[in-house]
């Protein structure tokens, strides 16, 4: 599509206390701007790959499409980093209630949402799906392991899509939500059911990721990081099973452990959502 | 304030392929909605310390404020996570601005912002401030050290606002810019000159980072991980000096290296903006 990902360029480099000439990799930032209906919907800056995906994920998780099919339009010009989206529908949503934080209370639980939009596109999870102990160590570096390319520009946020034995997709992004959004686009162009699917991710389980994790519907989410307190208190409340610090052969289960097993067959009921 | 930046919480551990219960230190993220002049104007989640000069920080960052006198009042409700601010003036710009990308030409150079509010925003540095290499890593080391209150909780964002040869203030947050503009807030505040300044910063230098660090004025950024592209286009151009991968005794030089110096008073001209 015509932009490199990353590109090398002169830096100087201090190095046995000596300023010298040298050549480093620099990973791209890449702004694009969203026109949906011919209006400016947002601008975001990417990892210019898979932007398809992004744009249609991040659609999605704004509450604007249901699904891929709403879209009857979508025109790409990456050289000037512009997205133009045709919907076979209005935007579907005062503007206003986007930014209106939003503290109630649903399903006779305590709820917290920053924004009034994601009370609408959080989904709780319903799934049985179990993983193995054994399997969350897998996955976590089978991601690792097939995310090399980025290795010499520092660090890039890297998520997959997966069953419990194996990788369906995995993306990089320099945007932690959007390696994220490109995921959720992948599921929604392929039609691939995503509910009974485990998401693997390199960074942090902020309320922000939890709730990415959630309106793409997955019940289980791996991290090499930790979990903030507010990303904990909404997967226990929306039933997903957060786990974290997946390093070496350990890790930890913050929420909804009955997932996390090596009997497929004794499910816990506990956590169980009506 | 009533809120602690991290918590101890029950969870489950994996560890010698067993799961047994433990307990683990959970970071706070805690969300803040602000409203100025009576309307609410954004949602924000940080780490609950220094919440005046991150509100403080934020608004100016915005252009919402030029100085710290424009408040004339502040009042943070910690345990609801509101902030209401009154300025003595109206809201000054037209909110629709905000959401606009801004891709013009200024300077005689092209430049490229997202929206046109780092236009009025951003500063280009005039600054003939110069730091010497071991400076450079010395500065590094401090900051690292004094952050060790979240070890326990994965990784926090560190900046920290120097002169060449101290730290004056460091600050922490689970949102990398929440940390800078915590600096920004302190530096208004208490009145302290910048544009001589040097920022410390543990995070990459994203053309966010880079348009935070020139919206406080500084025109040094010292940073442990790498900038993106489009941050090193904004710094050439705004004059700023980016350093990034400041690791043991090494570190590579970005953009306009002449403040990169040993010799103090033989301060190259190349760069100078007029």
């Amino acid at each position: 599509m015509g932009h490199n990902i990353s590109n090398k360029r002169p830096i100087i480099k201090y190095i046995n206390e000596e300023l010298i000439h040298f050549e480093d990799e620099i990973v791209t930032e890449f702004p694009i701007t969203i026109h949906v209906n011919g209006v400016e919907f947002a601008t975001m800056v990417c990892t210019p790959t898979h932007i398809d995906e992004l744009i249609i994920g991040f659609l999605a998780s704004e509450g604007v499409i249901l699904f891929k099919d709403e879209i009857t339009n979508l025109n790409i010009n990456v050289s000037r980093g512009f997205a133009y989206v045709t919907l076979n529908k209005k935007i579907p949503t005062n503007q206003q209630h986007f930014s209106k934080r939003f503290i109630g209370s649903c399903c006779g639980k305590s709820r917290q949402f920053y924004f009034q939009n994601d009370v609408r596109t959080a989904k709780t999870s319903m799934v049985k799906t179990t993983i193995q102990p054994e399997q969350c160590i897998n996955l976590m570096n089978m991601m690792q392991e097939n995310s090399h390319v980025f290795k010499n520009t520092g660090g890039v946020h890297n998520a997959a899509l997966c069953n419990a034995s194996e990788i369906i997709v995995d993306r990089t992004d320099i945007g932690r939500h959007n390696a994220l959004d490109k995921l959720y686009g992948y599921s929604m162009i392929n039609k691939i059911p995503v509910r009974d699917k485990i998401i693997v991710f390199s960074g942090r389980i902020s309320s922000e990721v939890l709730l990415k994790a959630s309106k793409i519907g997955v019940g289980i989410v791996l991290s090499k990081s930790a979990p903030t307190d507010l990303a904990i208190q909404l997967a226990d409340d929306l039933n997903i099973t957060t786990v974290g610090f997946i390093r070496g052969k350990s890790f930890n289960v913050y929420t909804h452990p009955e997932r996390i097993t090596n009997q497929p067959d004794s499910i816990h009921e506990r956590g169980k959502s009506t």
